[in-house]
């Protein structure tokens, strides 16, 4: 009899051992990842509990990874360094699927139904378009340039833009097998493009020349017209240490925070005329420029050697409230989906580090190995990603 | 042997059993609930399948019922007529817990961190305070009056408006057993209220006397100023067959679009100036008014008799430029989070409809008994409700 009860333990342990994971059912709402850039691997995290609740190995190059989200929450898509996509199932933690893609990449979206995953690629350029499902690729977009600065536009369609060619492209892929493209002249190699909150105005930064194209999707007849002329100029030009981060640039009420390329200063653009009307000191040269959901805040980090510090703009005052120093080289932030807390990774720390948004106390400090982007599920739900 | 393996059967099956709706995994993110306002029930649905997971029972009289989700997305609060607050467990489709908290009830919100879920009670009036996690009763603020137009704001702080006593009242649970409140003198007889979607200004539409109240929770100290003092005028007036809901007010762009009063149409309103703009004129008295979430559409539902027609605005052309018959009695819309589909509930045909927002094609039709509110999880990411 005490053989048998043995025998039944294993049994059922090995019963109910393809659902260790699974016991506990959990919402994704407060789930997200962390790149661990060194290691070829993503923590999964815990906004509610502030917590690592494991990790996924073996995905690749991801010096220069980012991330998008599946509808339900359960997947993310991680775009690597190397041209390798990953989906990986952030609740049984493991890698689901996993194709190399490309020679060298950047960055990708997701469709607003869910459907498909594009990725935008530096080696050998274009896009390419994959079932979101199966990792199956469906159809591609050659564009004998370096494509940057890819978003997704409602109706499935996705905006991006050719450094070497110049323009802005808005392919629709309602039927993903039979991309239609739209091109408009932009001017001098766009270095890095975003899609503001609304989903109807892209932007792509110039690096080739000074100011900003921008297209209104919404009348594409239009074309891409040049904003903020004097973007790059003022005094004497500045080294720049570090591309800003465009994808970064945070809108907040009726105005738009850019970083300034080369300077210490925090450009504010009047969202109705797209005119400068404003600047505003910080402490180094900015690389991602982020509005707490709210648009009250605006968070600062910046480029190298000033890339321990991170600054807070009040957008009533219009002027920093705030100087902190969450860790060595800090690469990334993200706000919880509704704002209470911001997530930093230090990479030089090895920490994540979380800041209450309202009294600015550390509220945890999280270990993970070389972290750069964080990303969390409510991006699912937005659109411009 | 063969009898020990019977018994093995049995107990694995027993061991597991458990588990059997978790079973497969699932993330949240595209999950919702649908009220079905007869029968005391809600039924789990999913916006990617586009089909009813299943129902939960034995939720009283939610015959006017809304919900809001916990910030994983797990759990629904569903707050019914009774006074009566179920939190829904959508995984497992059970009630997870319920109290009666009040004789007369509209509604509730869910605070910013998400550990505190407020209802708003006409009889006996006030505010209560609620753990999410037990509902535990934390704390209450009595009013004297009827409580409408709770809605979340950024720091665990809740605006409301007392219909007796002409105020807007918003109330610091930052420390949920010692409430803080401030109060501002907002006109005669607010019926409802809403925040704009960034969290800042809480609006409360007067049954009193003509006009809105406009609080900017960024600058409390300049009180309450009243606005569209012509909002309920006109020629002359007609009779108001049902309130709208000022919930469903939409923000695109830097324009607002309000459901007049009694009237067949839907007013404009310039977010600078808080002055109307322009009318635009409809097929009935609207009840919601509702911005697709990229703000290109504003879908309009309508009191009896017209409560069978839904119609849609293109805001960049400023006018009606779709009429659908979606059933009988429309009650309630809601997009899915990224605004491809609107799902719209039939409550004397028993049917949720789907339409696809760019085609206007009805894409689904789901069973529901007399279906009312539809709420998704994506809620649970976002301010104001």
């Amino acid at each position: 009899m005490k053989r048998t009860l043995a025998v039944l333990s294993l049994l059922l342990a090995a019963g109910c051992a393809q659902t260790s994971l699974r016991e506990e059912p959990r919402g994704t709402g407060d789930l997200g990842i962390v790149i661990e850039r060194a290691d070829g691997r993503v923590a999964v995290v815990d906004t509610t509990a502030r917590a690592v609740l494991g990790r996924i190995d073996g995905l690749g190059d991801l010096s220069h990874a980012s991330a998008v989200f599946s509808r339900d929450g359960r997947y993310a898509y991680v775009f690597g360094r190397d041209g390798g996509l990953t989906k990986v199932d952030i609740l049984l933690r493991r890698i689901d699927r996993r194709v190399m893609q490309a020679g060298n990449s950047i960055g990708g979206s997701i469709s607003q139904d869910g459907r498909i995953v594009v990725a935008q690629n530096y080696e050998p350029g274009g896009i390419k378009v994959f079932d979101a499902a199966t990792l199956e690729l469906l159809s591609e977009v050659p564009t004998q340039s370096k494509v940057v600065g890819l978003a997704d536009l409602s109706g499935n369609r996705f905006a991006y833009a050719l450094f070497d060619k110049g323009e802005i492209w808005v392919t629709d892929l309602s039927d993903p097998r039979r991309p239609r493209t739209q091109k408009f002249p932009a001017g001098r190699q766009p270095y890095d493009g975003l899609v503001t909150p609304d989903g109807r105005h892209y932007m792509a930064g110039l690096f080739g020349e000074d100011g900003i194209a921008l297209l209104d999707t919404w009348k594409p007849e239009q074309g891409a017209r040049k904003i903020l002329e004097n973007y790059g100029k003022g005094q004497e030009k500045l080294p720049v240490f570090k591309m800003p981060h465009l994808r970064g640039w945070a809108v907040a009420g009726n105005q738009a925070y850019l970083p300034a390329i080369g300077r210490h200063e925090v450009l504010v653009v009047d969202k109705a005329s797209w005119k400068e009307s404003g600047r505003i000191k910080v402490k180094g040269q900015p690389v991602f420029v982020m509005a707490r959901p709210d648009g009250r805040q605006i968070w600062v980090n910046f480029a190298f050697p000033d890339n321990g510090w991170v600054q807070v703009i009040d957008t009533l005052k219009g002027e920093v409230v705030q100087t902190l120093q969450p860790g060595k080289a800090i690469l990334h932030m993200e706000f919880t989906p509704r704002g209470e807390h911001v997530w930093l990774s230090a990479r030089d720390d090895h920490t994540v580090s979380i800041y209450d948004t309202r009294s600015f106390e550390r509220v945890a400090t999280l270990p993970a190995q070389s972290p750069s982007g964080i990303f969390f599920t409510s991006r699912a739900a937005r659109m411009g990603f």
